[in-house]
C-alpha cells in the first residue's frame, strides 16, 4: 500500500493512524459514518507554483478578454497582467487579485463558467513542466485519497481556490464528487431568461474559504468535526487546529515542499502556499510533516523511475 | 414497493420515471453519479402545522430564556410570544420572525446549539397529536427515500430552515447525514477560547434557503442539477422549476396537504407551506401532484390501520 511514499515516519504514522480507526473493540475505533478526512487542494493535492493555476488561469483569461476591454491597457491590476509586471500585480494585492477574479469569473452563467475552466485546462500547459496543469497532481495523495477510502473514508477537499473551479476537476483527478469539494465562492443568483431558469455569477465576494474560513466552510458544508486533515500552507492552519482539537483519535498533516529539484522548494516567504506558522508548530501539536524530497518516492505519475 | 402508497397516478409516475432512469441501454438512462434527488423538509418530510416545528421551537426558547430577559415582557416580538398572541406575531412578519431566531440560536457555539435542539426534541410534544415532533415524519416519504437510494440514487434535503437544525435529525429520522443537508444559515466564527478552537454563532443573516434561494443553495452544495426534486409549497417552486428544466429524464413532485383528518387541509391561504403558483402550475410543468388524502395510505407510522 502507498507504493509512491516511502518507508519512512510519515508513511507509517498514517497507516497506524487508520488501522486504530479501524480496529473493531479497539479503544480509538471510529465508526465509518465519523471517518470524514478533509483535504486542501492547491499544495496538497497538486501544485501551485509559479502561482494557484486558477490564478494563472485569470491571467490567461484577462488577456484573451483584453480585446474586449480597450481601458485595461492603462488601468491596474489589468496592465501589470498584460505586461506581465508580476511586481505591479504583488503591490495590487489580495484587493487586486479580487478585482481579477470578477472581471473573469462573473457576469455568466454557471455553465458558461464551467464551460470557459475546462477549455482552458484542457489547452493551457505548465510553464516548468511543459504538460497539462491537471498532469500535476500529486501521485502519493492519489494513493492516500484511494487508500483512506479503501478504509471507509468519506474524502473532502477544502479549498480556498474558487468552488466552482474545482469542482470542474474533482472528480475526474481525484475521484471526489462535487457535492464533497467547498472553496471560495461569489453570489450566484438565479433567474428566468426566456422562460429558462439559470444561475447567474455576480462580482460579488459570497465566501473565503481560507485561514479561519475553513473551519467554518467545514461546519457549514459537512456540519460535522472531521478525524483527519491534510494540508500544505498557513492557510490550512485552522483547520488541521479545529479538526485534531476532537474528541477521539485525530490526525494532522502537513506537506512540506522542500524538492527543487522534482518540484519546487519553498516555505516561509513564498507568495502561493506560505507556509511558516505550521512549520513551527507542527511538532509540538502533534501533526505529521512530510518531506516531499525523503518521504515520496515519487511526486508526478508522469516521472521516469 | 411503496406499501404506503394507493395504486393511483402518483405512484406509478415515481415507479416509472425510476424504471426509465435505470434502464441500461436505454434513451433515458442515467449514471448513477447523476441520480441526485433533493427533498424539501417541512410539509415534505414532516408535518409543518400548526406552525413550522423549528418555530415553535423558537417560541419554547424564549419562554425558557424569559427569566433572564425582563424587558420582553414588554417589548414586540417577545411579548406577543410569551402571551401566545398569534394576531401580534403574524404583524411582526419575517422581519420579527428572524428577531426571535437571532435571539434564541445565536451567541453560544455550535456545540451548544445541538444540545439545546437535541434537549427540545427529546421532551416537546406536538399539539395535536400529543406525541414527539420527530414521530410526526410522513411513512410514505420514508419509503420513498429507500426506494431512491436503492436504485442509485443520492437523497439530499433542501430546507428553507436552518441547516445546523435539520442536522441534528436528519440521519436519525431519514437516513441522510449531515452533509446531505442544507438549508438557511446565520453567520459563524472561528475563535480560540482558552487555547480550545470553537465555532460560534452570531446573530447575523448568512443565507436564507428558500424560493430562489433553493437553486442557488443546490448549485453551492451539490455542484449540480439534481434529476428529481419533491416539495410542497410555493418555497420550493423554484427548485422544481430549475430541476425539471434540465436535459434529460426529469422528476418534480408536489404534495398536496388535503387531508385535515388524518393530518392537515391547508395550501393557497396558509402562514406555512402556502401552496398557490405550485397548485396552478403543476399540471402544465408535469409535475406529480400527490394527494395525501388519495394517494397515501397512512401518513404516519402511529397510525392504527
Amino acid at each position: 500500500m502507498l507504493p509512491s511514499w516511502n518507508d519512512s515516519t510519515a508513511k507509517r504514522s498514517i497507516i497506524e493512524f487508520v488501522a486504530r480507526v479501524n480496529k473493531k473493540g479497539g479503544a480509538d475505533f471510529v465508526p465509518p459514518m465519523d471517518r470524514i478526512a478533509v483535504f486542501d487542494n492547491d499544495g496538497t493535492l497538486w501544485a501551485e507554483q509559479p502561482f494557484y493555476f486558477q490564478g494563472l488561469f485569470v491571467f490567461d483569461r484577462v488577456r484573451a478578454l483584453a480585446p474586449q476591454h480597450p481601458k485595461w491597457k492603462n488601468k491596474q491590476p489589468f496592465k501589470a497582467v498584460l505586461e506581465n509586471d508580476m511586481k505591479a500585480l504583488a503591490a495590487a494585492g489580495q484587493h487586486g487579485l479580487v478585482e481579477l477574479v470578477m472581471a473573469t469569473h462573473a457576469d455568466m452563467t454557471t455553465e458558461e463558467f464551467e464551460r470557459t475552466v475546462k477549455d482552458w485546462l484542457a489547452t493551457a500547459r505548465h510553464p516548468k513542466f511543459n504538460r497539462p496543469y491537471t498532469d500535476l497532481v500529486y501521485q502519493p495523495m492519489l494513493e492516500l485519497l484511494a487508500y483512506l477510502r479503501a478504509n471507509g473514508f468519506k474524502t473532502f477537499i477544502v479549498s480556498g481556490g474558487g468552488i466552482e473551479f474545482v469542482r470542474t476537476l474533482s472528480e475526474r483527478l481525484y475521484g471526489i464528487p462535487p457535492e464533497q469539494v467547498m472553496g471560495s465562492s461569489i453570489v450566484t443568483k438565479f433567474e428566468v431568461r426566456e422562460g429558462r431558469p439559470v444561475l447567474v455569477r455576480e462580482p460579488k465576494l459570497d465566501f473565503i474559504d481560507d485561514h479561519e474560513g475553513k473551519p467554518v466552510g467545514i461546519n457549514k458544508f459537512i456540519g460535522r468535526r472531521p478525524i483527519a486533515a491534510f494540508g500544505n500552507s498557513d492557510g490550512d492552519f485552522q483547520m488541521l487546529e479545529w479538526v485534531t482539537a476532537g474528541m477521539g483519535p485525530r490526525f494532522g498533516l502537513i506537506i512540506h515542499h522542500d524538492d527543487a529539484e522534482r518540484e519546487f522548494a519553498y516555505d516561509r516567504a513564498s507568495a502561493a502556499g506560505k507556509l511558516d506558522r505550521g512549520l513551527d508548530e507542527a511538532p509540538k501539536r502533534g501533526w505529521t510533516l512530510v518531506s516531499m524530497k525523503k518521504d515520496w518516492k515519487r511526486v508526478f505519475a508522469f516521472e521516469k523511475n
